[in-house]
């Protein structure tokens, strides 16, 4: 018997029938003797359907109100699992925000979960009664309702599985787990059995969409372990926990990418102290966050090349502050979008050497070029000219011994 | 300046045209300088899509789950109404079930509106803020989401305006108010500027369906004004007050009707004392609800025919129960559903004499059956054959110089 919190996602309750197979999920983990405290995502499609009620009105739409909102979707699907649940003979019962209450701290739209009452859902566990919880959401100190940010449902399952002290937190969605890379690009990318916290956090901060990065980071700091697995398949999926516990055979767990980066390159800026502080100072001020910097060797001491990458996103209101900065003298202003980042992620790194010629001499071999480069302990960043995104990353597979 | 109460129905918030539109009522009351709490119904189709995705799930959702999955309906409305109102420049929130809360008392599905918490809301109210509240819910003393039975926004508007004082309570639909009769079937309907309450209560109740009935029984008893409007005509409405405050000048207001009752018919009752009574209260016991009887005088002494009507749901268990029913001796049962009822309405009836005469010589001209009869102060309703129930209403119409 353990206690147990199960996360099912839109896709996974993005119908009624459904709805009825995760109930016999659910039921079939009740059986078995655990406790159980369910999170469910709005059924697909409905989050986008009330925002786009809501751009129709305004393209400015309050956010208290769209908060308000937005959180009927995960109201809905948690009474129709309980109804379900209640229809297959489940003691089950809908927990709505208001209710527990969740309670959660910051902006509209961008809250964090701080806390849940315990006492009463604990008594009810105890009684054996399926808890359902909408994702997503809770309520301010105000009594306002909130909401976590979209994917929040997974960050709403981490915080409940850290309150109420659950052995596990298993992660349903469409797909069965983590892959070494995107199976959809790389038809040998295989499916990852475990995995640490600080490798699933590269693979889905680097574009491995699976679950939500703050969500695992939560998980990490408080070592709950966490599985991802397919509501639509009986397979097991890909745990997720701490490095300790993985025995790393290979250097090297998977291949990510984005395509959320641009690149921005300045000719012959004048080579002085501080002079890259007076470019990055006024970007940071203003939330742009800028990744990778290089900076060439100037040949005559005096001017210098300087590339960096932000967000997609961000590259517009990049260019127009570097523009608007008199404290920088530069010839020239290039930018380039069509890139991607291409990572290689792996506890097993720091202990393997070579691993950083391995890769460049794989895509040198490739003639696929290099713009810039980023590392950490457990991973390595390149970004590359957009095309070549699928041939460098079916080449590190391999090369990786991933396929 | 004055305190109103507007509630906006399905169909006048059915799309998101719709919602803007009634944000434009609003914000038109609003500067007029009125004190406003809307109610806001489920976008139209809404409550149906809900209740058909529980009919999926079970022939008999969980009643707790089906109030929380059905009350996401009108948090949804009242965020888009809120959030349309403050894109037009009107200060205005959303205020859920149980962030008033609006207490209740009952059964799931069925309970009645009890309390509302009136000092945040008028302190809000007195900062010019317009409240906008979900209709047709509240919340139970245990913290349970509830609702009030179908149609239930009315009653939420009426119980608001008690409890807040209001100066009035409008009612906005699809029609523009209360008709003589049903404009679909007689073209020369016209509608009523001013009804009173015990008029509009036998109109609704008899077919007329503007408003529900309940809604109309507590404004009565609390004096409430009540108007019905269209949303979508600047026309004034129709007035619903006290009596007194009407002057009459015809003695029927309106002539209603409904499909609604079956007629049965016992033949060669054995005709004691108590014989009524030994048919009636199974009926009673098992809450069906007869409504006109006919005993024949029985000419010799010993049988008597019995006819009686019912609601046409209640038939089929009606017949069953007497069937089984040892305690009465008869030769034969029939029956009719496919009858109507045909009522004038009117509070000056009571003071003008020959109104029946003038009805039933009326439908005899026509050679329409009468089949059964009931009367009431303000009331006389006639059981008919359905094939003349549009002849009935026209010669009615006339003959009580409504057209």
């Amino acid at each position: 018997m353990a206690k147990k919190v199960l996360k099912f996602g839109g896709t996974s309750v993005g119908t009624i029938e459904r709805i009825l197979h995760v109930a016999n999920i659910v039921k079939k983990e009740h059986l078995a003797g655990n406790e159980l405290i369910v999170i469910v995502s709005a059924m697909s499609g409905k989050t986008n359907e009330l925002i786009e009620h809501s751009k129709n009105i305004s393209s400015d739409f309050d956010k208290r109100e769209l908060d308000v909102l937005l959180s009927s979707g995960e109201q809905i699907t948690c009474a129709l699992l309980a109804g379900a649940l209640i229809e297959i003979g489940i003691n089950s019962k809908s927990w709505l925000n208001w209710q527990i209450p969740i309670l959660t701290e910051g902006k509209h739209s961008n809250s964090r979960i701080i806390n849940l009452s315990v006492t009463k859902i604990n008594d009810y566990l105890t009684k054996k009664g399926v808890v359902i919880i909408p994702g997503f959401q809770g309520i301010s100190k105000n009594g306002d309702v909130t909401t976590i940010g979209r994917g929040g449902s997974d960050a709403t399952a981490v915080a409940v599985a850290k309150i109420f002290k659950a052995d596990s937190c298993e992660i349903y969605t469409d797909v069965d787990g983590v892959y070494s890379s995107d199976p959809n690009k790389i038809p040998v990318a295989k499916k990852i059995d475990k995995i640490s916290y600080d490798e699933m956090l590269e693979m889905s901060s680097l574009g491995a969409k699976v679950m939500q990065s703050s969500a695992v980071q939560t998980a990490m700091m408080y070592n709950i372990p966490l599985e991802v697995k397919s509501t639509f398949t009986d397979r097991p999926g890909t745990k997720i926990f701490s490095q300790e516990n993985i025995d790393y055979t290979k250097s090297v767990t998977g291949v990510a990418y984005s395509k959320d980066d641009a690149k921005i390159t300045l000719t012959d800026v004048e080579d002085k102290p501080g002079v890259a502080a007076s470019i990055f100072e006024p970007l940071s001020k203003n939330q742009i966050n800028v990744d990778m910097v290089i900076q060439n060797i100037s040949l005559d001491q005096k001017t210098t090349d300087i590339t960096f990458t932000v967000k997609r996103e961000d590259l517009k209101k990049t260019i127009d502050i570097i523009k608007r900065n008199k404290n920088i003298v530069y010839k020239d202003i290039s930018h380039n979008d069509k890139v991607s980042k291409v990572s290689i992620v792996g506890a097993g790194m720091v202990s393997t050497p070579g691993v950083t010629y391995k890769m460049f001499k794989g895509l040198a071999e490739e003639k696929i070029n290099i713009l810039a480069i980023s590392t950490s302990e457990i991973k390595l960043s390149v970004i590359i000219n957009e095309q070549d995104t699928v041939e460098a990353i079916k080449k590190l597979h391999t090369i990786f011994e991933l396929d």
